[in-house]
């Protein structure tokens, strides 16, 4: 998606030729500009699955699943929660998460009653690296029995290897940029 | 707002005539043709005011604002964040938050470079109750020198008396649904 890789190329900074910050428009300033070019996109790319609903992970995944959402009827969005508050039901999925950008380890959840065996499932997230998060989030709606319909990922850091390990489960992934490396502040995609 | 108003009397869920749950539609679950019509509304009523810029905090405020600033231009949406990562940046605007839900006083931050002097910030947040993470994000925002041009919520608990601690700072507080009261699981609105 070139508007996406445009922007990462222009605004993205690059640290330790491993850590890519995207603050400036993905994950603390917003641009809803470039969130409706993605989700018209992920809607191109998965045009042909029924989708009823949308599953996301806080904190940055939730506007982005929200704009995709108006491009597939308005599907409601269920985010798992990393930082569930005294008042959140107990009756949930539940999953442990590594985080290496915060160097811990945690449990996402969703209430059980967002997710029915019925559902078709979109998952969206904005990135895919190491594949925790997302092997957390495909293992909360495993555990509902719903169908996974597929996996819509923004931005991909294919040297860590996190989508080997999604799509041994025989899931579609779609990544609307895939960085191969990152060396001398420089993106290379693929 | 009517179709909030119905929303809230449906599917709310009321502890202790004090707390009230919509999960299902605006804190975990996510109604998005719910939250477009929430955006138009938040337009109506600060239709004369220049907005550059909407802020929020994490984690319930993004999906809103993201909708919401699709009525405004698509103006950037800046989320306040609870929990930073290794990653940010350490020039930031801070205030502290006492949360009654999780029982415990937090910080939140804005990275400096994601708010000017000249930007006109619209403050968009899910609940107002006691008024305290409202007046963090208000905190926030005039460390900055921006002009605040006004702060829409979606539901406000006029019984916990923040909005009169806002208001004492001069500014115009929209709130789409009001309670007056909870009382024996019913929702008393103004």
């Amino acid at each position: 998606m070139k508007l996406l890789k445009d922007k990462i190329r222009n605004s993205a900074k690059i640290t330790e030729n491993r850590i890519i910050q995207v603050d400036s428009f993905l994950n603390h300033q917003l641009d809803i500009t470039l969130f409706n070019e993605i989700g018209k996109e992920f809607k191109r790319r998965f045009s042909s699955k029924e989708i009823t609903k949308i599953v996301t992970i806080e904190t940055s995944g939730i506007a982005i699943a929200s704009i995709t959402s108006q491009y597939f009827n308005n599907v409601p969005v269920v985010f798992a929660k990393k930082h569930a508050g005294l008042n959140m039901n107990p009756n949930v999925y539940e999953s442990k998460v590594y985080s290496y950008t915060k160097d811990q380890e945690y449990t996402i959840k969703i209430s059980k009653e967002f997710i029915s065996p019925n559902d078709k499932i979109l998952i969206i997230d904005d990135f895919l690296a190491s594949g925790s998060a997302l092997l957390g989030l495909v293992s909360l709606v495993s555990q509902s029995s719903a169908e996974i319909s597929g996996v819509g990922i923004v931005i991909e850091k294919s040297f860590q290897g996190g989508r080997k390990l999604v799509e041994e489960k025989g899931l579609q992934v779609e990544s609307l940029a895939i960085i191969d490396s990152l060396k001398d502040g420089q993106v290379f995609f693929k």
